[in-house]
């Protein structure tokens, strides 16, 4: 925190009553901190204001100044463009006569067409966070605005400085230089330090930061807002609190996580012989993904199932069971939770529905095995979830009936009961790659998106990361933790309640809050978390990062035998930041020795006249290997055209380009006859080539993978 | 055209070799259309100059005037916010001394925040077009800008008006009032109809019209340039001139389109014997389309083939067919259409490749055949296309195998030639729809996609048309057509080269130049044309379009086992403009009598428990009934859960409730087991309902389907 050199300044305002410092005040704030800010005095008379103007230099604005003068532009208390001492002294002349005016501010008039805007807030769920927007009178109507959660790194900065939409006022600009972005930088990360080091400090407005011809920022109007500090994480979680996630982080002994996913011996509370009940179904899929573990089916009826003795009560197994899965009813869930308690038992999924996302009982109910679980210090997943998978332990708590479940390298982490059910066998039935871990989170009144993505960051089953949250229950831990994971795992995340409507379901669903969509996407952007929107990448993105290594950048090939479909794709490749690169002049002769030269081929490669020539087989083949061989290609996406008539190639061919270049991705897609397209997608998938249904899909998974890429390899 | 008042003016001004006329005459021309401009007077001393300022009411702004004066405002040559006699005399002294300044313009300071931009450019496509936009220094760095090609119709300019990305500027603002739009659209008329009037006007840019509190809009700094005129439609087409389309088409003699797709015979030159050649293929795909008309291969070698007797000239024919189906290499193609000719033949497709898209040769070629063709009056489709399709008329000229083309009600034109090659392949093999036409323009040396157009708008068995172009060969006479189709019929248009990465790959597949896509995209407005991005949204659009009607609007209901599913949904809705209404109390009512209370039924509708207690058929059965009768809903969206375990519910209900409300859409989607899926999307697509295999993709291609629905209703 840096020192409060202003500390006498902002207290003697606040003292006085004052909502905000004087616009002279908030200057000086501003350039305690570093912050460039325009030339300007105060005076008091019309010929002390013409003599500091011409000290500052003509032209100049002359503003009026006083404690009551609100909205000066509106009653005529603003002049601009003064070049004269008698244009000053007749402007001073005037402003003086208005009522509330006892002092003028002389201002240099900044040069300069580019106005942007930044400034600080504090955020409900992530607290202090800086603005950086285009500016003017239109800053809110355009709303092409970024945000970062305060404090602020160079590179967190940098990218907010990159992330507006109108990043082409960054460079040259109607004969002005370009933007000086190194000190814009230091102005948004000087913002941060304000609002780190000034608790009294509720916002700060630079309206406009105006960029001179040679392209440095100065704040020309600046407005520092005065109020009570409004903490960073000032909603806790649940799970907060002593005996909470937050309290056991802290205490550095790691997340404690592996006894859910690694237990050696589980109890089934709620187990049923009635195939079908989920009290049942859950035992079966333990069985059928081959648990080496103890299960311990509890249920008051005694008797066996499945080949297993049912206990009468926890308190008659054998052994505390490192792990239970609670799958009673949502009343009966404080009582069970309570004898796990009593048992010894720190682990507990609860799979029931029906608590705070449904009413006030339920909330109370919910309220119970909090104070349960913290008091018996037990972690606890759910409730409100379909369970979770392990399959490097061969485990699960999923009472939807999955069967086995394929082990894989890729972990998800959903805020949502269906992951778990539907989505899971839609994955075990559509796809063909595996998972490591998964989670539904549930209501988590306990383990949260922070405490798993912490479990993951160290797993070595887990490559990679897909997440589906709708809030955030930690929202600047999830930052912090997030903003070291994603340089070792890509971590993908698909935040919705992003719109208006989105919202209105949110809230239906969960108990949650939505946050506010612009902050959210600010503080993934700093935590390099790549943001998706479509539920299907949830799926697309999960196979492409379990069959494929991340590309090393953005720039990609394809081939077609369409002309037509490679305008379109480019189109798209434009739209989601993909590179279409010249490529060598070696790789273009290798590509036009496999195609009669009424075909030019380029990047992207018109493949029709080659495959006629060669065969569909070489003709991609080849293609293909001039742009792995090219130093300018990072990935290639080819169009398989799959028919009988044009001949239909093997597998192989892709299967083992895909060895030979393990660094470049190939991800596939097809045109033709349908009924092939199923059967070689089949067998190249199970072969651990990915494939797409649609030819746009590849090219929206790159823009993911590339992401990933760049998030892993972004400044510290 | 309007009477051209100002014409002196604007002659003297080009006599006097002025490139635009002064700020001062600017704004009288534009007064004379009806725009309105701030309050202004010239002046030529201080005194004067103070005078009028004192009439016009303070503050005003003082600007030098003189023909060598240019940009003003870094020469010091502006002063804003002058509030007094004494300010404007010590400004106008000084302006007065500026080299090159010869008079003072007095300009009332129009107060308001808001600043669009306005002007008319001549484009190198479409003639006179007008924009409209967000104005102000950063016009150009913000692009948010329209266009519309001139003359526009006042629905056209509302349009426009309501097509920039920040239309909330639109609204009230700042406790300024919403913009008076009827007084914009009256604006944007009027800088249309100057276009028209004054051909010597090359451009005009009125930047920025401000917008006065109360919400009228007033011309602040206005730029009339002079120059030559460029014609609205300056690139002639091929099929210009005499004998072309354009001539046909001005002597009101129809399209004359007919025999193309209704021959009652037809000659193939280059058929062939041998399988798999094109023009083997192409006698195959004629009668495994049952084509009851007559088919005369023609090969110097004669014989027979398939059953036909092969004539070895086309002289030798025993009549004149009504069309050509040339299957020949380029270089023979201008010999053998000049052998049509010499029989009569009125109507040819010539399939080959290799002309101006490859090289100066083919171009050469391509031209002999222009020059054939409008010596002889036939009508050509292509060259470098797969051919056409007509299942109205059992025929095709596709040289790929198809097979038997499924007959429906939706009609393609593409400028591509794998239209009828692997993509109508696809279609035919992983869709379940017809078509009724569909054209590869390929080249387009004389059918072009404003003949094609006009064809499908008075053809019975066409009900809606889907388009794939690179670029317009008659722009101008595609948005004559289009605006008017597109009230009865839905026209749906992936335009690609919408990027530079996409022109690129444009340039390199047809010998077109892709148009400047802003230009595109306003001229597709006002033609009521809807746009389309994906590829894959070719096939899916043209699926929906077969499939239903056209919703009545954007209002959508959606149910899924899944609130999770349903948040992203939401989002995804609101980013395409679809809405999710509230719904009637009364429907509230049937849902929640579905479902146990711990969910609270809305929409969208998360239909997972009433699945468990109603069985899944009766769920969703309810669900969507309930929805299908209220009014405030447009189109419903089940995403069906399809597992064995929930129990597979039958087809007949989806099929039942598609024909008892045929005026709402049913677009399904789904989860669960893939396979399951599969059975059951084969299953109701044979019965006729659309099914999509993404969830996103029903609202999507929903999005689309009201966009028609609104372009068919729009104002006059």
């Amino acid at each position: 925190m840096k020192e409060r050199g202003s500390l006498d300044l902002v207290q003697s305002s606040l003292a006085r009553g004052q909502a905000s410092l004087s616009e002279h005040d908030s200057a000086r704030i501003l350039e305690e901190f570093g912050v460039p800010v325009g030339r300007h005095a105060l005076a008091s008379d019309p010929e002390s204001a013409s003599a500091v103007a011409a000290g500052l230099g003509f032209p100049v604005a002359l503003k009026g100044s006083g404690a009551g003068l609100a909205h000066k532009s509106d009653i005529g208390a603003v002049v601009l463009g003064l070049r004269s001492t008698a244009e000053v002294e007749a402007a001073a002349e005037r402003l003086l006569s208005i009522e509330g005016c006892d002092a003028l501010l002389v201002q240099e008039m900044v040069a300069g067409d580019r106005e942007f805007v930044c400034g600080m807030v504090r955020d409900h769920q992530f607290g202090p966070c800086v603005m950086f927007g285009v500016g003017g009178t239109l800053t809110e109507a355009l709303g092409d605005a970024v945000f970062g959660v305060a404090p602020l790194s160079d590179a967190d900065a940098a990218g907010m400085v990159q992330g507006i939409r109108s990043r082409k006022l960054l460079g040259p600009f109607r004969g002005q230089a370009a933007v000086d972005t190194a000190a814009l930088v230091r102005i948004l990360v000087a913002l941060g330090e304000i609002a780190m080091s000034y608790p009294e400090v509720a916002q700060i407005d630079v309206n406009p930061l105006k960029i001179r011809g040679d392209g440095a920022p100065v704040a020309v109007d600046a407005l520092v807002v005065l109020g009570q500090d409004r903490p960073g994480e000032p909603t806790p979680a649940l799970g907060d609190g002593p005996g909470g996630v937050a309290a056991r982080l802290s205490a550095g002994s790691g997340t404690g996580l592996a006894p859910l996913f690694e237990p050696a011996s589980v109890a089934v509370i709620g187990a049923s012989s009635v195939a079908g009940k989920p009290g049942n179904e859950v035992i079966r899929n333990i069985q059928a993904n081959g648990y080496p573990g103890r299960v311990y089916p509890v249920n008051p009826r005694g008797g066996e199932l499945l080949g297993l003795t049912v206990y009468e009560s926890l308190a008659a197994l054998p052994e505390t069971p490192d792990l239970a899965i609670i799958i009673v009813p949502a009343e009966h869930c404080p009582g069970v939770l309570q004898e796990c308690a009593d048992k010894g038992i720190k682990h507990a999924v609860i799979l029931a529905g029906g608590f705070a996302e449904v009413d006030e009982t339920g909330a109370g109910v919910q309220a119970q095995l909090v104070r349960i679980a913290r008091e018996n210090g037990i972690q606890v997943v759910g409730p409100n979830t379909g369970g979770h998978i392990s399959t490097p332990n061969s485990f699960t708590s999923a009472f939807f009936p999955l069967g086995r479940v394929r082990p894989g390298r890729v972990s998800y982490v959903a805020q949502t009961g269906n992951f778990c059910t539907h989505t899971m066998r839609y994955i075990l039935t559509a796809e063909h790659f595996g998972v490591a871990r998964v989670v539904g989170l549930g209501n988590a009144i306990d383990v949260d998106e922070s405490e798993m993505l912490e479990y993951l960051a160290s797993d070595d089953a887990t490559e990679s990361v897909v997440m589906y949250l709708e809030s955030f229950k930690r929202p600047r831990r999830f930052l912090e933790l997030a903003r070291e994971v994603t340089r070792i795992k890509p971590v993908v995340l698909l935040k919705s309640g992003s719109s208006e409507a989105g919202r209105h379901a949110a809230v239906a669903h969960t108990a949650a809050l939505a946050a506010e969509d612009r902050v959210v996407d600010g503080m993934l952007r700093q935590a390099g978390v790549v943001r998706i929107w479509d539920y299907t990448h949830l799926i697309l993105a999960g196979k492409a990062l379990s069959m494929t290594r991340l590309p090393r950048g953005n720039r990609i090939s394809m081939l077609a035998p369409s002309g037509a479909m490679l305008v379109v794709l480019s189109d798209l490749a434009s739209r989601l930041g993909l590179e279409l690169p010249e490529v060598e002049e070696s790789t273009l002769r290798r590509l036009q020795e496999l195609s009669p030269p009424y075909i030019r081929m380029r990047n992207p490669v018109d493949i029709w006249a080659a495959t006629l020539a060669r065969g569909v087989e070489a003709g991609y083949r080849e293609g293909m290997r001039a742009m792995l061989d090219d130093p300018n290609i990072d990935a290639v996406v080819p169009i398989l055209l799959l028919t009988e008539e044009t001949g239909m190639p093997s597998t192989d061919f892709i299967v083992e380009l895909a060895q030979e270049y393990p660094d470049k991705p190939i991800l596939v897609a097809f045109t033709g006859d349908k009924r092939r397209i199923d059967e070689y997608r089949e067998d190249l998938e199970t072969r651990g080539v990915s494939t797409f249904p649609e030819i746009e899909q590849p090219l929206e998974v790159l823009a993911i993978l590339s992401k990933c890429r760049r998030a892993m390899e972004r400044p510290l």
